[in-house]
């Protein structure tokens, strides 16, 4: 039997990955496919990789059917998401992976996207989609936002030690280093080959990415006063995976303990021992996120490390992770692959 | 319950792919690992990508007890493999990777390895594992040798048009771009990534690849004559992955229907519509091979193109594959997940 | 004093590389640069490696004065270039980088490039850019058409042994490998770095690449017959560099002698020992073209590999070493810089 | 005439990258090359990127004779230089790309190189050969200790902040995104290309860089007090190149002038306009290091980020900068090509 879902946006990563990961999953059926510009042709044209699954037809939105369908996948541009769920029928469970629903407050979506909310009644009953984090809102949730790739990772790596008090809140540096298809499948020139390769470059710099205003509002409400840290993301040339390296002050040992206390009994964390620290390369294609923590040289002063795979548990592992709660079946139903290596 | 595994050599590339395939097996249980050198170290040390698993520590072969094992993958460097496995209980059965048992000719053993066969008469026993070509005699054996990994691919690309005799045999040029993780993980000047980064080059040049035994091997033996073809691998920057481009005289259209009725049952084999050729990175992390057939300009005149990842349907799941039609559990039990892409 | 030169459509790969080459030689001043599309920004924010030089701004080419220049290479794109070069005063030369003048019979231009020729007068006057083949004719020349980067690889490879006749002429395949600044700059999705990285693929599969026109009008000359050779080129992971693997029948000791007598006083092109073998990455940014003879175990078959930088020797190294020809220069100028490695 | 010159070490990449840019010298040549392991063998077969060139064979250090000679570049291992340095000739002059001169404190070097120093007489003539900030002591000097290139990139970002206290000293942290060929040529398994590609990881984490004692001697100097940094590198998928992201507090405006005033006749260094932030990819086989400086959301604090490549302006180019001024001559003589983009 199983579950019948929808992809809208299946076109770009987001969704081909939705696509592959369910693929694997025992009781989920992929019943309709979107791609407006696509529409028509086969996933398997868009995405060969795909070309031996049975699946159905690209279509545009209002040539779908949702009768039957438990639950909706959104992988649509922001801004575009907020008309398209709104529409849906109340009884469509919606996990979006967009940036349309993750702030709770509209000025602050409005400031950091620079639109007004087109849907803030739903916005104001949005689940933010941090499984390890929210696992029992998700639950019983009918619209999750997935959150942001970066602002996952740093939030694995701090939002415990926030919450624990277990380092400063006001010197908080975060420097990502990411791969490309977090940039999307989008035809600019900087994401050419030949442009993005032997190279790095940082983007977003000074404080303007997006992904900030999730820390903003997740850290602050952690820590229950304003908390703003410093985030830089660099652009490098590898195709999967985020590597967050934060810069905190606290005792590492501390630091470390939390972790193992928060993370222990969670099927995808996996905390290394003290003193070691985890590579993009060990999670890619996985929905595992390893963390690590080292003492730095300097008194009171320690540095932790995330790396997870930002299509995988970044944006559709963890959309399917919450799609799995949301429709009571089993968490880590086809999540558990292992990494591929080399 | 499940049946009892054994890899033997588990600190190389195929050895570790054989970990990542088996976790997602519903019916098989590793319940040895041996590595020489690494003896002693847990296998997430050596291979962080499988950390989360729980796997025996590694240990050195003679370590290890063969009761109650059903099956041994040996992964072996070729030259070991032919004492080890001939030490092994008759009871179980043998997937091995190396290059010990492919050859049927002593003397062709001889003549591309520079040594006596030192097992003549497991030798004789041993079945070749191309899959989709000796599919009975694997079910039956207790001694499958895995194929070279450039002799797979090319195999899947030429061996039902040479059997049909759809091309002709003295002109057949095959020229191959094959990923890193081919060469294994050997501490060599010409792997490292800034020496192969940003470039390509070809090895082995004029006939001296030892996958070439391989070929004349099995093209003669499906031509009733001898058929010796031109091949030359190139090493290329990607880390997964061989295309074969073959250049052959012969209908296109001949070509592409004999593929489809070659092929048409087989789970992993996907042959593209006439026209199209398939790339590498379609099919990554997976055990799929891609086929694909266009004319040439030059009447009379056909490239065919296959693509498949050398370590999974190359290696290590094409053993799998093997070994579930000799351990009698279903043939592509934890080999369907989709390919990785991007 | 030196000599005047303007570049249009500077904007491009190879326009970017020719300021790359003038800025080291001691005899040429860039007085122009022109980019439709980008007039009005600085030629170092298009290209920031290039914002240390003192370079005109990008105009449009209407904005353009041509008074006092010497010389002008046209980076345009092909099809653009035929209106523009005609258009020019007659004291100007030119060495236009498109593929509009390098075919000489108009039937044929039209065949591979689907539009009748606009300009068939220069294009009787052109002279075709392979430099070591046609260089008296291009010291004389008012226009010279560069060669495509794959033709001239190709050419390198296998023009000598054509004329000297120790090669077959109905059994040649080339098969290419190419960096992706080859496709240029163009915003094509198979160009993303996620797309193209960790991958290969063959393009213009069967014959329709259109630098095999180049060939064909070039090989079947120096036979004095018609020749026609297969030719896959497939994009590579790399940025820079062509690898052309040509499969021939032929005594490679003839090839080589040949090879050494028509090369050895080339300031560019390096014949590796017999039996040796080139890799793109050791002439990467530089002017060099390395070639290799293999003989193979099949008797009179022989592997020829040519390895050069599409960018330099494939294009804007042989453009400036062509200027410098038709200038009266000395004929190195600007090239001889070693290739960068690693 | 010119000077004449001695590579030590010339089998490593920095030994070749000073051949590939003395090949552009016009005032240099090198009349002696040696490579311990390597002797014997021709420059053009240990990198085959050289093989056009006329190079004196590679030969082990006794065999060289050090009359006639004018300078010598010493590209040994650390440890290694101190013996071999101390028996040259007085009149010969030398830098040291090593480690084994960089620092003025016997008991550092100890602390840091685990090892005592073995040569302090001349340790304490050594000036630090940071071109931009010692060129004077440079030009006198008979013994320069070329910097660490991670030491290099660090300093170009934040010493003239520091000297000028337009930083705090208290809560710099420097993260370095590093290519590959900063490692050598070593044969270490994390270097392969099939490990290293496709991810980045942390190194040196928690203040155990050797680089650190570089930045504690320098920094404390400049600032007359004791300053240490946090500092974490990165290495990355790319070649060349190194990128490091500086987190200061400070005012940008401040810090920009400072660079502005600073560097405004330095002919190597580019510092971008307030707001822009530079890419390895644009230095890349260059001499050039380019500076930008971001404001950061948060008040007070800046992003100052350097970008340069590690075997040229961190390493050989730096040498030959060195040399240059060492010798009388001209100071940018064999450095100023312009980068190798894409």
């Amino acid at each position: 039997m199983g579950k019948n879902v929808v992809i809208l946006g299946a076109s770009g990563y987001t969704g081909a990955e939705l696509v592959r990961l369910i693929a694997g999953h025992p009781d989920i059926n992929i019943v309709g496919l979107s791609a407006e510009r696509k529409a028509g042709q086969q996933m398997g044209d868009v995405f060969p990789h795909l070309r031996h699954m049975n699946l159905p037809q690209l279509v545009k939105i209002d040539e779908l059917s949702f009768e039957n369908v438990d639950l909706v996948f959104c992988a649509l541009p922001h801004a575009t998401s907020q008309a398209v769920i709104r529409a849906l029928p109340d009884a469509v469970k919606v996990v979006d992976l967009s940036a349309d629903f993750r702030l709770r407050d509209e000025a602050e979506y409005t400031k950091w996207y620079g639109l007004p909310h087109d849907a803030p009644d739903l916005q104001k009953i949005a689940v933010y989609g941090l499984t390890e984090f929210y696992r029992d809102d998700i639950a019983k949730a009918r619209l999750v936002a997935g959150t942001g790739c970066n602002a996952a990772t740093g939030q694995f790596a701090l939002r415990p030690l926030i919450a624990a008090g277990v380092i400063g809140l006001d010197d908080i540096v975060i420097d990502m280093k990411v791969g490309v298809s977090g940039a999307g499948r989008a035809l600019k020139e900087n994401l050419l080959h030949a442009e993005l390769s032997e190279g790095v470059h940082a983007y977003g710099v000074g404080g303007v990415h997006r992904h900030l205003a999730e820390f903003d509002q997740e850290f602050s409400a952690v820590a229950g006063r304003k908390v703003e840290v410093q985030f830089t993301p660099h652009l490098a040339p590898f195709n999967r995976g985020i590597l967050a390296t934060c810069y905190v002050s606290g005792d590492a040992a501390a630091i470390h303990e939390t972790f193992v206390s928060q993370y222990v009994d969670e099927p995808f964390i996996e905390v290394l021992p003290i003193g070691e620290h985890p590579s993009v390369r060990h999670v890619r294609g996985s929905n595992f996120c390893h963390l690590g923590v080292v003492a730095d040289r300097k008194e009171g002063r320690a540095i932790v490390i995330a790396a997870l795979d930002n299509l995988t548990k970044g944006s559709s592992g963890q959309a399917l992770h919450n799609a799995n709660l949301m429709l009571s079946l089993p968490e880590t139903a086809g999540l558990t692959m292992a990494p591929v290596f080399p």
